[in-house]
């Protein structure tokens, strides 16, 4: 693995593909600290199970597991997913997997940004980071990929979206959040993402999810479906703190042009009845040093948007409510090609994500 | 990765291909417990990095670290070694990474055998040894070959060396040591043999070397150059307890025919003067339990049949003493096609093997 300091993937002619076109396979994390995971990560990594389950239908899957779960993960996952030894402080591999990019030979190189567990000491949400700061450049030489490093700008994959075309999709409370890298302004933060992802545009949603710990990721509440079309979460209880927000997003999407020229269609899709943390789910979460890291009825960031495209599904929550059905229904149509497999995600969204967070694609 | 338990390599059509047969590449262990390597590893490190970097030069070299020298191995190897994460006990990859098998359309599979640090509670070398026991089949996760399980018979790569041709070789002292597995019969041991590596003749030295704590594994003492010949660790000094032992193996070798029927060609590798530990040395390794694990004085079990023969060279030790040329020499005359790279290997040796303890080949 060769770690690459003097260029960057745009000079070099790389670009980060979508997450539609094709995969080598996908990389998964084994869940397991008790203050993330209720009543000691038995239903999350169940449900991490078929999450890694339906990928592994049309891609590869590697899952990491630290050294105390190995034998666990080698026992719960199914034979054709490969668990490597790899620790880590969480399980969320969207946001500390590399971001992989690609030259028009078909390479494929990562990049090893700094990541600050969604914030650092300014907001970040645990402490310490730093086996979760190590996995992609672990990554890219287990997988035999030289890596670029930019550990010196903080970012997690979750936070942007690219439509392989030229566009990148963020948000501002997320990328500009005083957590992440506030001596940058609005303009090197884009540019950095230009030469890293190879963009010529970056849309700037202003906002993600209502309560999202992640400072609002984009891939909770807005997806490119294909160039210039995205899903967006929507709701229309103009007496719920997301309508605004869904709306101001819609608002800026409709008046943006892709790097394309394209106005961009918008499909909404629409967000279940906010989901609530029960009192006896909160009991079976360990604090994270002296504060619980849940409340009884504290919403959760449930969203439709944070699905996964592998080779041949989309792999989406479901949360055990009536909304799963019709949501189903518009990404199944708005994917013909895939088949939509929706999985019970309960558990994984109490760990403060979804199934796309727990996941990254890496291209062919 | 399948586990494969309910047949067996030979009647698979599998076999264990030579050493000197093509090599996909090589697994070693990045060495860290501070009571096999002195003055915290430094050194051995060093001598480790110097072996990885000889064999790179003609095969693929992955070295498995733990999480607390991950980083320290990946500085210190160069960019064209892969580093995985891995947890082990210590550092011989030869004796737990598996033993690799292959078929006649060019499949590997791994066999994972039974490891107990050489005797387990009977004359072990260290307590516990459930890590390095794991090892084996992370490593075929890891490399995506299917798996025999064979865990029930207790086995180290370096206690068995093969032709590629159906002969076996091993030592009577290590093989039917009570540590191991003394409910068996040697006739069940060596059935179990053939059937795993695909022989139809075991040779059984009756002893290896002097002092060796493996119970004197055969990779020590007598290696296959060829089919047919063999290269036999040898002494001139009558009055070393070494001369009494390399004469039995020889006597045996001269009386015995391999399995295509061939009297086996004896090259005699003349061993060093006996290497034995300083008192500096000694005060830099700290104790296992409540021994100590060298004592001033303690002959260590140098030899230089423990060489590795990697696709382009022979990776083998030298001791910094006169006898090193003449052992490269030999060597090199029994491999003219691939030039001898001899390395100072002290610091190895006091950890209580050499570079083919190491090293685990992998057949391409």
């Amino acid at each position: 693995m060769k770690i690459i300091k003097e260029s960057v993937p745009a000079a070099d002619g790389f670009r980060m593909p979508a997450e539609f076109e094709p995969h080598e396979g996908c990389i998964m994390i084994f869940p397991e600290r008790p203050d993330s995971w209720q009543y000691g990560g038995y239903a999350a990594r169940r449900a991490f199970a078929a999450v890694a389950e339906a990928i592994a239908r049309s891609e590869k899957v590697t899952v990491c597991a630290g050294e105390a779960q190995y034998d666990n993960a080698r026992a719960i996952l199914p034979e054709q997913i490969r668990v490597v030894e790899m620790s880590s402080n969480d399980a969320w591999a969207r946001d500390y997997a590399p971001t992989f990019v690609k030259n028009a030979k078909g390479e494929i190189r990562g990049i090893d940004w700094g990541f600050n567990a969604w914030g650092g000491l300014v907001d970040g949400l645990y402490f310490p980071w730093d086996k979760d700061n190590k996995m992609a450049r672990k990554l890219c030489d287990l997988l035999e990929k030289d890596v670029y490093c930019k550990r010196d700008f903080i970012l997690e994959g979750g936070s942007i979206h690219v439509d392989g075309e030229g566009t990148g999709m963020v948000t501002e409370s997320c990328l500009l959040s005083r957590g992440r890298n506030p001596q940058m302004t609005r303009d090197e933060i884009e540019d950095t993402l230009k030469e890293y992802l190879n963009l010529s545009r970056v849309l700037w949603l202003p906002c993600g999810i209502y309560g999202d710990e992640t400072n609002e990721h984009v891939d909770n509440i807005c997806a490119f479906v294909k160039p210039g079309e995205v899903v967006l979460a929507w709701t229309e209880d103009q007496g719920d703190p997301q309508y605004a927000m869904s709306k101001a997003c819609l608002e800026y999407l409709e008046q943006v042009t892709d790097a394309a020229g394209r106005q961009l269609k918008v499909h909404k899709l629409p967000l279940p009845k906010p989901v609530t943390m029960t009192a006896e789910e909160c009991r079976g979460l360990d604090g994270c040093w002296d504060e619980p890291t849940r409340s009884p009825g504290e919403r959760l960031a449930a969203s439709y948007v944070n699905f996964y495209i592998s080779n041949g599904n989309i792999v989406m929550p479901g949360f055990g409510v009536p909304e799963d059905e019709a949501a189903r229904e518009i990404l199944q149509g708005l994917f013909p090609e895939r088949e939509v497999i929706q999985i019970y995600a309960r558990d994984i969204l109490i760990g403060g994500g979804n199934i796309h967070c727990i996941t990254q694609q890496i291209p062919v």
